[in-house]
């Protein structure tokens, strides 16, 4: 039923929103003389999500979003010590120590036994690698995509060269609108951890006919027991039941 | 004899060094008032080498060096304005038309007829993949390789992926230091086609024995007689000319 496992590096597998939550605090405070905090915030993520389509994704790109942000909010009073301190913020992340989300080791160290298991993560090549290497989860691993964005072509593109039909794929993630949408576009299967305080830019809300597409788990130590269901259930069915009818059957089993 | 031909991309298919030197110029002439330009040049060449370890290859990286520089050569006296000016510079490099080098697209297609062509390039992910979309080169390659790094290893891990022995693989680029001596270290063949003004960085001086391992062409036009050499000479050879004599043989006859 399902020959290839997907996960999500970032908020799904370690730490990573808390980063540059704290991040954050610290340039808010940085330029607290110049305006207050809460607009200071808001023109650090217009500039982000502004930034997307020239940086992409990831810590390069958020450091050169606050140097700009400090810029244009100051009306270009900032000074040389505050660029560095920016500067120095961003190399801090970069070297930040790996926390891994509750449940993660024991539950690939599980699944890795039975299952192919592929990580796909956007972000700075580099400093995703440097992430996976410093993790210790490496070795569950088959393949590793670092990708510039998770749409449902990069998806597409993932599993024809795996040689895997979107039938048989299931794709793990915190963000609705990276790790299940895409993926249940091109037929697979999705299962979505949300994260306890996700990134303005991940809030979406879909319809409940998507909904219906995709199984939200509370945390990855259920996984498993999900997978198990998912290989149980097309055996007690006739052949016609289609795998979204199979979803549709487990997601009202799904708290 | 040949199953996979990887390409380099930047300097090898288009022009990039000459971006990153001109913007280097116009960055020089922003600090000017402070330092005279071999200085500058000299320093924002140490930062860069220095970051190349947090923040790897690309326009990102150069980027937050050149700001990283400016704050330090002005000991912070840098002001908005100026730091606005070298963000505006890293925009302006991301978006700069792409310049192919002379003989590439006839040659790839000539070549794409018979053989299995691999683009493997690193850098910034965003930035590669939005320079070969753009280059109108990408139908000629089966698959695109971004990679934070060009060693042996990177190199074993894509073969072995591809399932392509490094006996049958050749790698051509403009770098002896990330296309050629990681490929012949682990037994594949590779071509050196060097460019004008090559990077410091890029500026190493292989021994004589090494250099008696790979092929150095003056354009990428010389590709497919080359490669027509490499298939025909082990047919005249006994089964005991090993890959790396029929490569010092060709080697010889190479201007």
């Amino acid at each position: 039923m399902v020959d290839l496992i997907g996960f999500d590096a970032d908020d799904t597998l370690w730490q990573n929103e808390a980063l540059f939550r704290s991040t954050q605090a610290e340039f808010r405070s940085l330029l607290a003389q110049y305006h207050d905090e809460t607009w200071i915030e808001q023109r650090l993520y217009e500039t982000e999500v502004r930034n997307l389509v020239h940086y992409g994704y990831g810590i390069k790109a958020f450091m050169l979003s606050m140097v700009e942000t400090a810029v244009e909010l100051t009306e270009g009073r900032i000074g040389g010590p505050e660029i560095r301190r920016i500067l120095d913020l961003g190399r801090e992340m970069l070297r930040a120590p790996i926390t891994l989300i509750d449940g993660v080791a024991e539950t690939l160290a599980c699944l890795a036994d039975d299952h192919r298991l592929m990580l796909i993560t956007k972000g700075d090549l580099l400093d995703q690698e440097s992430k996976i290497e410093r993790s210790g989860l490496r070795d569950f691993f088959r393949h590793i995509e670092v990708v510039s964005r998770k749409d449902a072509l990069t998806y597409s593109r993932i599993l024809e060269r795996a040689d895997i039909a979107p039938t048989r794929f299931l794709m793990v993630g915190d963000s609705l609108r990276s790790d299940v949408l895409p993926v249940i576009e091109i037929g697979g299967a999705a299962v979505h951890i949300p994260q306890p305080s996700p990134w303005q830019h991940e809030l979406i809300d879909p319809d409940p006919d998507v909904r219906r597409r995709y199984t939200e788990l509370e945390s990855i130590r259920s996984l498993p027991d999900f997978i198990r269901g998912m290989i149980r259930e097309p055996a007690e069915k006739s052949d016609e039941g289609s795998a979204s009818e199979v979803f549709e059957s487990l997601n009202d089993r799904t708290p």
